[in-house]
């Protein structure tokens, strides 16, 4: 599969994947808000998203492989495997905030190689295949390149929650907080897109699934920034993540963050 | 002044200010991350919307006052008083998020009378009398209604930042998080509009400036909701300042901060 498939296909995904969604989002304002885990409206927009994603890629790529936060896995050893979040950023849509995304990620042969983060209150879309990153949106059309940024202290800082670390991972990502000109909380995807087109430096989050990442790698580094584990690995399994959208900044991110693990 | 020429001259302004700020949004992102404070983006997009603002109020209602963020007070003590914010939530904008907001507030003989809270990227406005309140944007035209939530246990809690209290605060925010049944950081007055249209349950924030908060009152307030400092006492002076969509909950939320206060 080349980009431009890829981007054809991801949009069919995700468009499917917004027409499931937004009859949800901003939804039954006036019913209690005592929703059960089994039917509050995030999760019949998610499993109705992924179901619409899943049957697209079965109907037109049947040997690919499926890898979903909602319906698990089939195919999973296949050449290309699809990773989907339908709704990341759970806790973003069920107070209304526009900063949740559609998660379309394209692996081959294991290796992330696309991916896709959709927006669909705002019709933002973010894609990039490793090599380039692109968006197209209400902002206009254009390639997605990260800002330069040379030191910690000039960075700004992105992590979904201070509260979601474990207590050697809050004492590194604390480290890194401090050194930071400004954090920022509870963005999710969004957050590695907003580095990815150089409106912020660097992502610092622990405890991700495969389908919370996958997507975003050929994002950010397709827009000329990096992210990896915080050993600098693939960041493709998912855990402990770090993303600079200046790769200068990335060894010391994460020098800071193993120093932190350490003390 | 009532409502309908309120709207339509706060349109004007919104519309004023969102030309003057979008253009610095999410701009110059191949600069290096290194802006004096003199010369931001965030500085010279509020800057020139309050300005623009200001022009418009003084060339249509000479005899109003205004108090802006960025130039201060001019005819303070007039019957009318324009309050206004061209971006409330400064890090949201130069983190190229859409959760920032340009607030109109009217207060009339010192009484917050009208509100409108503007998102220009979204396309969003919310606005409020104090008895019924609006929303226009993408999501269509519709009432404001806050929902019904009875309990702490069930509510959904926005705070700016749980590092922006003093120690007391912080201990009194904290008591509320614990019981709450999820929080979520940095919105500001988006924060307020997603309580205002029953997507959320709290705010509770401290050291907030009269021109932060005078827009919302009559949004939150016309919403159904109920928007006071912590002593259940006008917030049109900015301070300590908590929100509540379920005008039920609110005696609850200010019990739950005075014990944290006085731990």
């Amino acid at each position: 599969m080349d980009t431009e498939s890829f981007i054809a296909f991801s949009n069919r995904l995700a468009d499917a994947a917004s027409d499931s969604i937004m009859p949800h989002f901003r939804a039954a304002p006036s019913v209690d808000n005592k929703a059960s885990a089994e039917f509050d409206p995030v999760t019949v927009a998610d499993r109705a998203a992924e179901a619409a994603m899943r049957a697209l890629i079965n109907d037109h790529y049947p040997d690919h492989g499926i890898v979903g936060e909602e319906y698990g896995s089939e195919r999973a050893d296949a050449d290309h495997v699809w990773v989907l979040d339908p709704i990341d950023g759970t806790r973003a849509f069920i107070t209304g905030l526009p900063v949740w995304g559609t998660l379309i990620g394209l692996t081959i042969e294991g290796r992330p190689a696309f991916g896709m983060m959709a927006q669909a209150f705002t019709r933002e879309r973010y894609a990039g295949d490793g090599a380039r990153a692109w968006y197209t949106g209400p902002g206009g059309d254009q390639a997605l390149q990260t800002r330069s940024c040379s030191a910690l202290s000039a960075a700004m800082l992105f992590t979904t929650s201070p509260y979601l670390f474990a207590e050697d991972e809050a004492r590194a990502y604390r480290r890194v907080e401090r050194a930071a000109r400004l954090a920022r909380y509870g963005c999710d995807c969004y957050a590695y897109c907003m580095v990815g087109s150089g409106q912020a430096d660097l992502v610092v989050e622990a405890g991700l699934q495969s389908y919370d990442i996958v997507a975003l790698i050929p994002i950010v580094e397709g827009a000329g920034g990096r992210l990896t584990d915080w050993d600098g690995g693939s960041a493709a399994g998912g855990g402990r993540i770090a993303a600079s959208g200046d790769p200068r900044l990335h060894d010391r991110l994460l020098e800071e963050l193993n120093l932190g693990l350490a003390e």
